[in-house]
């Protein structure tokens, strides 16, 4: 048995070791084998953290194999660790395979005791510093590996800026920082009953099993469970030898990009702070400088920096962001990762590269996401959002909203009845706040986080909000809030920026996005470099993909626009859509008929309307297919609402009154009312049950398709039926509708199939399929039945608490769940294609605009996917994205802008 | 190639034949070779059949077989077919596999023409007898071979017996009769074209073709859909020379059975008609004599017919059901079965042939269903049940009920209110009767079958139900119904008997089923042959299944009364039916609650109450298993309506009083309200969401056990978690209620599973198993969500439509549907045992209960079903039929009594 390895030193890794030597790890040891100037260190691995933490103890060896690493670093920096007269430090750093920003430990300046505080002083010459890094130990230390709270050395530190008279700790001199550490010494003994340890290697020691602990705080579990992050990973640890940016204004430390994140435009960008710690650019005591002046400053560390970041976007072959030092004149590099970029950076960037020869155009198309391109399809808030932000919040929902601020879900409904735009405003939300989301324009909250009820389900409506923004004091009661000293009331203006957490006070200008109006064909293709980006990239997908991207529309115009966007046809065109409006008096007189005589008139009324809209629907179509779902909701949903009416009735008796009319429809409603509409009579039930109401919609879709060819069009409509369980049913249907579709007229071509709905349709799509010439997958009823739950009922009930167990990373009804839902969209696929090899497969819930869930079904493989006329190019680039073998949608730093 | 034989003759073929011959057809050809007097015939194939049927021509060679097996026929007869002189005649019959009474077409006396009417008056010396066959061959032909409608035969008749002063068709002489068959044969040529038919082969021709075409008629179609007969096995068709027992007094035609159908014993039981034809028997025209008295009239026939019945119980060792004729002395077997009894006679006939040595106990099981000892388990009747019934309807749902009349389900719900028992009559129910239906003790309807609304609630509900009565006139607006004269109106009593179908006039005593009496021990297994018959085959059963049978019980003497009926255990205590009733108002508080104590205190006040119950259900159940479900339906089924809370606050405001407290709880009630409860916050989820529910739900639980075994007790509790659809609610929930259960009393030993209900929890079984210890389907809430439908909201609005579609041979709700829900059942129990191989498997719902569902749950196999107390015996019973490899429930001639 060959011994396990459990330390690397930076030499013998590389970026390809992430599982092993975690993100940081594998990246310094690719930069020290690029030559690059590195500070010395070595990496613990995951594989000695999960031994540790499986057993509670450190595996055999592994003290051993550190210790030579020590020693070996040691002198190849000529110090000792703690060493009295010039001693070595270390930093020991968490780094996982995947980034966990903040969620994990670091103890700096390790190997501090009190004797070699004055070695420190004496080889920088500096006793300040010297004294100011052992209280950061200790304070670090303290908190970090024994658990003392933090506030009881704030509240020190505190008191001895008091005494002091210093606003800060900077004034702070290195007496004061001496009697600090004497403090701090005392506060850590309270707390922990024992002595600050003097021994530099019992510190490194307690400090590695620190950052071991730190994967399982809870708040790194929490983080886990939401990123989807396997629990049983660990975490590497990152022992390197501390550098100082804080020695003397010839040192400084820095942060730099190699393209502009912002943009993705070329050139130098990045902040510099000189005479400075990575900490002090964190807390923003004093104000960086563009990068560009380190050139002045230090022109020797900035020529170095520039050979260092061209090295790195060679070979990384993309933007990178790096964190570097300077001390004394001596450049380090600290870090460096493939940088996050905002969406529109990604598209130019990916472009960008692809001119310079650095990647292919598929390898660009592996650079972007369906995220990033739906973010660039909102209005945004364009030059106006120069504007300084009065605060900011969590981008919880992306878009730009203005409107007046209202403070509960009454007045957001009154005054969007009048036609305002409201923005509602509460300290956090709750279902009661539901039809006040509905009616504004956007969400803002103080309270909670991305997984908090505002967030999820403003999400899941598509709307834009602001959440989490602690800075606004929020008094409902007074009907007002207030922010940086300023009050604001009802009916003032605020605009919110879903995209970035902005908000800010009055209305600022929203721009339309130019990635939509090259879509709508407003702008050419050549209109900027983003547009440009955009137009190369979808179109290379497009070149690519298997999958074809259908539309969800059920008007003309939404099926125009679809076109436009993209679409290869309508994928779902929902008939009772047509049933709203004025026509619903039809419908009312249709299910109140007492007889047959009534239903059949109330029905030959509705057939030429019907006729109409599936004429337009197939003239813009026209060459493409056009999916008609036969009506699927609850004939009720036509009706008024039950309790409204009972206490119309109600009152109208008590106060002497004639209930009238409203009478009769309450007994109406009372006999439909169904516990659970949604496990009720709808679909092919209710098709199956009245009477010539399927026979009049198949009427209206062959006789408006034999009208478009008559005329010289090319109709190509589909007769998809709802909510089939059992092949029986669809035979029934199947059997009518040929029969009326041939008595329109023979010639007219129209296929039929059924939405793969019911888990009962998955399990038995073998024998549907004998029926059906096309499946469709409706996976929102499909999710819903899989799980048991209706997403109008519990998206606000209890999936902010789900999210925040971890228990969904993502709500269901948003990307698709491939092991429940997604196993039985694939045993469907397979077994109805055994049955029939040319059954056409497509998929027609609001998941067929999700990034995810496109890889899912082109994996399946489906014959297309169809989704809201918005998310059509979304679709076509995940599609694409799909094609050249992507499996994930998330590209490189692709999760924030 | 060999040559299909189309055609068997009656000495080629056999009993194992059905699926060619039919089963009439195999059981002329067994008797056939048994040496009995069957009259000479032969079969043509269910094969030629569907020939015919798939090509609309009958199959090459067909007719060729079918000329020579009649010239052998003719050659055994000394007659030729339709000769003038002395004709051979011959019926012409269908007899599918399946018995389908009724369904498909017979003509007699094929062979008959203007010509040969003579020879069969010469040859009979019965001029009267051969016009009267000749216009019944007429009629019939006409009716079935050529569409002619029935009226025209019967309108011309009636006109005929007016004419002759004839109060019956049996008054017209030859002279009459021969008139009418130049009328008939007018009518024929009226309706077809075309003369009747004078080529006797033709006349054969047509009617094989004709009765080959009935296996497609419209109401064949349906049976076939109701009782999943396969649609496409055709049918076969029996050529018979015709034999007449209405040629004299020396004639006539009975039925015998070897035992009483009706209570098993042992005797010679039927019925003799003298000089009469079979349909005369059916017609019931005139009284039927013993079958004893044939002995007194006709020794020698009587002898034979002894012998002949002997011989065939001796050879198909069961209960046979024989129908006969006696022509001039000289006796004909027509037809042979394995006869139909009651579900009395059932058992005792089938321990009568083991202790006669003919059948082994194994064989016995086989004989007997769960469907018929659950009728043995309703009260019935008793001698009451010799009163006259005074009309009968269809058995649609069993039981005795005896109640007063009422006509509306609002004086349904009002009178139960008063404590009377009702029967509510309508002429059809619909959705609206519902509450009246719950409130009644039975129902009567005056019209629809066994698929009619009226009849598919009534079962659902277990309620009992006789429906279709068409003697009573209903008459709902005046509140009364007439009935043989009688006017019925409410408040009068009446009684129906949902296992017959029969209805009286006032209260026929019901008497308890002595079975029930042996189960709960109050008479022992010597009282009665009944009794004794039950015991000895229900403790077969026990000692060879391997599937357990545990109850649902929600109290004490429910577990108790399980226990006695042979339960080994509970399979499902669902704790919310503890919340109802004077606790309601815990519950109510527990959810109105503001603030965290007010929960804890509504909490801390049912615990106690709980585990009372628990303690109670435990020590009931002590050493077996009890499996308590942690609450399962929504909280707000614990609050008051929303519409009448909402009317009433209206009302009080509309009027202008305080709605007091009423507004508060309908703030409350319309903020927990959800369009879907099923689908909304229930189960886990309510158990993540509120605070303390699961928890104090363990800790009664775990402190009732403790109690009970401080007191020497083996208590055995088993928590269940309900709604489960991913493996980290379970995993939360189970860590939670470990540590509860270990602070309560770590020697407790409480086992934790899951209910797998949702279609995720079947489709991620592996995961889940790794944290549940068992499984229990909930199979009532995963057939919902597999099909997509509420029980409550649709088993009424479209089941009797699918029934009558046959898109369901019954309601899955009933028994399992095996293609959809049952393979998740297989996919969940073969995934979850592949996990964890010690996984305990049970099942819930309903259908633990139903013998069909017993039978496929054996198969998976699961380890153990659970259902009602009253179940319990059925399904031991079922389980021992499915230990002995019966594979349907169904036994010989089960399914009528």
């Amino acid at each position: 048995m060959t011994k396990t390895t459990y330390v690397y030193d930076f030499a013998k890794g590389n970026r390809d070791m992430k599982d092993l030597l975690g993100g940081k790890g594998a990246n310094l040891a690719e930069m020290t084998n690029l030559g690059l100037p590195v500070p010395p260190g070595f990496t613990i691995t995951t594989e000695a953290c999960r031994q540790y933490l499986a057993e509670g103890t450190e595996p055999d060896g592994l003290a051993e194999e550190v210790d030579a690493h020590l020693a070996a670093l040691e002198r190849t920096m000529g110090r000792a660790l703690g060493d009295a007269g010039d001693p070595l430090l270390v930093s020991v750093r968490s780094g996982a395979a995947f980034s966990m920003p903040g969620m994990m430990e670091t103890v700096l300046n390790v190997g501090l005791t009190d004797s070699s505080v004055a070695g420190l002083a004496a080889s920088t010459g500096n006793e300040r510093f010297a004294w100011d890094s052992y209280r950061r130990l200790i304070q670090m230390f303290g908190k970090t590996v024994c658990g003392v709270p933090g506030e009881a050395f704030d509240r020190a530190l505190d008191d001895a800026e008091r005494e002091h008279g210093a606003a800060q700790e900077t004034a702070l001199d290195a007496a004061a920082l001496r009697a600090l550490v004497t403090t701090f010494k005392k506060i850590f003994k309270d707390h922990t009953g024992q002595d600050f340890p003097q021994d530099p290697r019992e510190q490194l020691r307690l400090a590695i099993h620190a950052v071991f602990d730190s994967w399982n705080a809870e708040r790194a579990i929490l983080y886990r469970r939401q990123e989807r992050i396997p629990a049983d990973l660990g975490t590497a640890v990152n022992v390197v030898a501390m550098v100082f940016g804080n020695l003397g204004d010839d040192s400084g430390t820095g942060v730099a990009f190699t393209r502009d994140p912002g943009t993705g435009q070329r050139g130098i960008y990045g902040d510099y702070l000189q005479n400075a710690q990575g900490e002090d650019v964190v807390a923003g005591i004093r104000n960086t400088v563009p990068l560009q002046d380190l050139e002045r400053i230090d022109r020797g560390s900035y020529d170095e920096l520039m050979r260092a970041m061209s090295t790195l976007e060679d070979h990384y072959k993309d933007l990178c962001d790096i964190e570097f030092t300077v001390e004394r004149g001596k450049l380090w590099m600290l870090q460096t990762r493939v940088g996050k970029r905002t969406a529109a950076a990604a598209f130019v960037i990916a472009t960008q590269l692809v001119d310079e020869g650095v990647i292919d155009l598929d390898e660009a198309l592996c650079r972007v996401t369906g995220k990033q391109l739906a973010q660039l399809m909102f209005p945004n808030f364009g030059a106006g959002g120069s504007d300084r932000p009065v605060a900011r919040g969590v981008a919880a929902s992306p878009g730009a909203a203005v409107g007046k601020v209202v403070f509960s879900a009454e007045r957001a409904v009154e005054l969007a009845g009048e036609g305002e735009d409201v923005i509602l405003v509460r300290r956090e939300t709750n279902p009661d706040d539901l039809p006040g989301m509905i009616a504004a324009r956007g969400v803002l909250t103080s309270r909670g986080g991305k997984t908090s009820h505002a967030a999820v389900v403003a999400r899941g409506m598509g709307k834009t909000c602001v959440c989490g923004a602690d800075a606004l004091e929020v008094d409902v009661r007074r009907g007002q809030f207030t922010v940086d000293g300023r009050v604001v009331r009802e009916g003032d203006v605020v605009s919110i920026d879903g995209a970035t957490g902005d908000i800010y006070l009055g209305a600022v200008p929203v721009e339309p996005s130019p990635v939509v109006q090259y879509f709508e064909g407003e702008i050419g293709p050549d209109s900027g470099v983003l547009v440009r980006a955009v137009h190369r990239i979808l179109s290379h997908a497009d070149s690519l993909r298997a999958l074809g991207v259908r539309t969800n529309a059920d008007t003309g115009p939404d099926a125009a626009r679809a076109r436009r966007f993209g679409a290869q046809g309508v994928g779902l065109c929902r008939t009772e859509h047509m049933f709203l409006g004025e026509r619903r008096a039809l419908v009312e007189r249709l299910i109140l008929a007492q007889d047959e005589a009534g239903r059949k008139a109330a029905l030959e009324e509705l057939l030429p309307l019907q006729r109409d809209d599936f004429v337009e629907i197939l003239r813009e179509m026209d060459g493409l297919p056009v999916t008609v779902r036969l009506i699927d909701p609850p004939l009720h949903e036509f009706l008024p609402d039950l309790e409204k009416l009972a206490v119309s009735v109600a009152v109208a008796e008590a106060t002497g009154k004639e209930p009238g009319r409203d009478g009769e429809l309450l007994a109406a409603v009372h006999r439909m009312h169904e516990q659970n509409p949604m496990l009720g009579l709808r679909g092919v039930r209710l098709g199956l049950v009245v009477p010539g109401l399927f026979d009049m919609q198949v009427r209206a879709v062959a006789e408006a398709a034999r009208l478009l060819k008559r005329d010289g069009g090319d109709p190509r409509p589909e007769i998809m039926v709802p909510l089939v369980g059992t092949v029986q049913e669809l035979e029934i249907v199947r059997a009518a509708a040929e029969k009326t579709i041939a008595e329109v007229d023979p010639g007219v071509d129209v296929s039929i199939g059924t939405m793969i709905e019911l888990p009962r349709a998955a399990m038995t799509a073998g024998q549907i399929a004998t029926a059906a010439e096309f499946f469709s997958f409706g996976t929102n009823d499909l999710t819903q039945l899989t799980w048991g739950f209706s997403r109008d009922d519990v998206e606000g009930s209890f999936f902010p608490r789900y999210l925040e167990h971890g228990i969904f990373g993502v709500s269901p009804f948003e990307s698709i769940d491939p092991d429940g839902v997604g196993r039985l969209v694939r045993i469907a696929a397979e077994e109805g294609r055994k049955a029939r090899p040319d059954l056409h497969l497509g998929v027609c819930g609001e998941h067929g605009g999700d990034p995810e869930s496109v890889h899912f079904f082109a994996s399946v493989p489906l014959d297309y996917v169809s989704c809201s006329p918005f998310r059509v190019p979304v679709a076509r680039l995940e599609a694409g994205r799909a094609a050249v073998g992507t499996t994930t949608p998330s590209a490189s730093g692709s999760d924030s802008r």
